[in-house]
């Protein structure tokens, strides 16, 4: 693999710039919109996620010697449009969704301020990472508010493709996930790591005995015991005899948990074993998750389902240009008018309108504002939150949004603005969009 | 993003192998296996993919310095093991189905020889490639069927995380589709890229007229034009006014698809660009392509259907230690027995069975067996293909199955394979495996 990101892009998106930039139009002052037509199915709010990723990945697009020779070998645009590859640097201005922030159908998540052959080029990159991201946050999302503050772990590396499982790690635990397996994750984005042994440990001993042994050995009677490779009963009593009733956990996975959880925690609390957490980890998603509410299990670990958006692998974002200067340098409004899939030209911004309890209501969208300069009378209306921020700009990346920082920040915000949503939006079933899109 | 892998993995791979160092097991010989329990929902066969992207990251797989101070720093391990991760080189044996063939609940997909911690290291790693690649193909491979041969190209690159999005080339392309957008997946794979341009191009331009122009001038009459930004019949007008009868295709992405193509084409015919093709690429998946057989289309371009696995973005792979030996070198075949996941333990050969007219009737999995060491009656039996390849010795991947010519080889063999498979694979309706898995 080579870690140049340059040609993580569509054809289509270098043979428009070199068109534009035969016809002349690819200098075009022009505004680029990430935006989702609708919420994956039957959820009532997405969560945004990405952001801090997606701004490092555009501050460093670059067309490297290999990258430039390549496309000159397969033809795939002229010589002149290589030379303005081979300068590529985004200069323009991003606006959007702070990382964390909750969106409903036509919020305007990103904006994207350059020429328009500056700004198309992003095109795949930026989809790639907010559609596949966002999928993930809000799966996570609706999964961490059924934990009701159960720790909850992510662990699904091993069902995704290997680069998505870091992605997916940060995703989740900005949705409210407490910790994840995949140690890359932890490296890169400051996330907790967590995992002890699958039943592979307990196999490659001579005896569940000496393989619980081993384990307590190397990590102490506070480690996480696997119970059942063989029988559930017997892991348990082991498990205790073993590490004593100091015993840090049990982890179950396989069976029918509600009422495998409630026979295990009788037994642990018989062995005196009472501290003893129980953590399960058997193909949970938010349906499972909730279903066991009432049952004695002290943490989740969730892994296919989160990582694959449960049954929402895709949030369905799309990328448009919304407006673009002519030849006198004045700003058109463009939208496209085919059947099912017309989108909203112009520059927008977007304001949340809480009411009294500061419960959101409604999310409102301003046509023809450009970001960050809405009218007074709305900035100045306590009830109306601006949800537009300043991400970049002429192209530097604003540095708070970055890194294991800026995790941690989308990781609080998702927090304080999921306390907005009306209690409806936490219901698992199908419905509508919690809060209505207003255009203005 | 670091480069290295060594961290694209679960953290409890690392503390299995801390744990079993301590105990003295970690350097017992074991196989692993890598299977599905069962196909994706109602599918009736799978195709194996990834096999010669992992190859490669398993030959790669080492521990630097920025990785064992992350884990050292983090107290994942002890130092003793930090030192056995610094001299990490994977340097078993690992047999498998060849990368393109068919697979059945229970087919032994990989087997991995080497000591315990040298195989669990890898799982995470495994698993990811394998579920990820093998989901995306085994949908692929419906789509590609049901096209009848007209070209079918993979677009999904913005549906899927940036990086997944090159491995979703690869395996649909494997699995029969013709060409990507990617063009990474062109570079890294050798794939044949395609594309054009969006309607951000039309409406980048004073009119959909000038960008026609435009896109001609830059790329000439052969170009494919894309004529629903506004209006369908005029956008289909303009185009044949401005690149003549010779205009190369049209392509449609949005409306009523059987109608609109029925329409365009006789408006074409009428217009005398008889040879202009049409390619059609809205929201596609395996039943709207084989709802428009009998439409007078002439390619497809697919996306977030393929590269999310079309319903099932995860294969269910799971990877198990099935065999290890004891203090005395003897073998022994392990399983777990947890309910609903038990699985089937020892080392296993397998192969499939075809009829007088070559075509498959039974997956027959023979136990105890080594790979590639299979009994005389089976091998002899002109019957029985045999599906186990080696693809690694002592550590060094064979390099047939790697890169562009890897990928080509496993293209060829899927297509070989499913020729052998009962018509009944390619219905599209839910059903059971085509042929049953046998143990012996």
């Amino acid at each position: 693999m080579t870690g140049s990101t340059a040609l993580l892009t569509d054809r289509y998106e270098l043979t428009m710039v070199d068109a534009a930039l035969q016809s002349g139009a690819a200098h075009r002052d022009s505004v680029f919109e990430a935006f989702a037509r609708r919420l994956p199915d039957g959820r009532r709010y997405g969560i945004v996620a990405g952001t801090g990723r997606l701004l490092q990945l555009i501050a460093d697009y670059r067309f490297g010697d290999d990258e430039l020779e390549w496309l000159r070998t397969n033809a795939v645009v002229r010589p002149e449009t290589l030379d303005w590859l081979a300068d590529y640097r985004f200069s323009g201005d991003v606006w959007g969704y702070a990382e964390g922030e909750a969106y409903f159908p036509g919020s305007p998540l990103l904006t994207v301020e350059s020429s328009f052959a500056e700004g198309v080029v992003l095109e795949t990159l930026i989809l790639s990472v907010l559609n596949y991201d966002a999928s993930v946050a809000s799966a996570a999302s609706r999964m961490a508010s059924v934990a009701l503050g159960r720790p909850i772990a992510e662990m699904g590396s091993r069902r995704t493709n290997e680069r998505s499982a870091v992605a997916a790690a940060r995703a989740a635990y900005i949705a409210g996930f407490d910790a994840t397996s995949n140690l890359e994750a932890g490296r890169t984005w400051g996330i907790p790591t967590m995992g002890t042994a699958a039943h592979a440990f307990t196999l490659l001993h001579d005896s569940e005995e000496q393989a619980f042994r081993a384990q307590v050995d190397a990590f102490g009677p506070g480690t996480t015991l696997l119970v059942d490779t063989y029988d559930i009963e017997k892991g348990v009593d082991l498990a205790v005899k073993v590490a004593g009733t100091g015993l840090g956990a049990v982890r179950i996975d396989s069976g029918d948990l509600p009422t495998v959880v409630q026979a295990v925690r009788e037994q642990l609390d018989a062995l005196g074993a009472v501290n003893t957490r129980i953590t399960v980890t058997s193909d949970l998603d938010e349906y499972t998750i909730a279903a066991l509410s009432g049952s004695p299990v002290d943490s989740y670990g969730v892994g296919t389902a989160v990582v694959t958006g449960s049954g929402s692998p895709a949030a369905g974002m799309v990328y448009k240009l919304v407006a673009r200067t002519d030849d006198t340098g004045s700003w058109v409004a463009v939208a496209k008018s085919s059947a099912q899939k017309a989108s909203v030209g112009g520059r927008k911004s977007a304001f949340r309108r809480l009411d009294s309890t500061r419960t959101a209501r409604e999310e409102i969208v301003v046509l023809g504002d450009g970001p960050g300069g809405a009218a007074e009378d709305e900035t100045d209306d306590a009830s109306l939150r601006p949800l537009l921020v300043e991400l970049m700009r002429a192209g530097e990346a604003d540095p708070r949004f970055l890194g294991a920082d800026g995790t941690a920040r989308a990781r609080a915000h998702r927090e304080a603005v999921t306390q907005e949503l009306p209690i409806e939006a936490f219901r698992l079933g199908r419905g509508e969009a919690v809060i209505p899109t207003t255009y203005r």
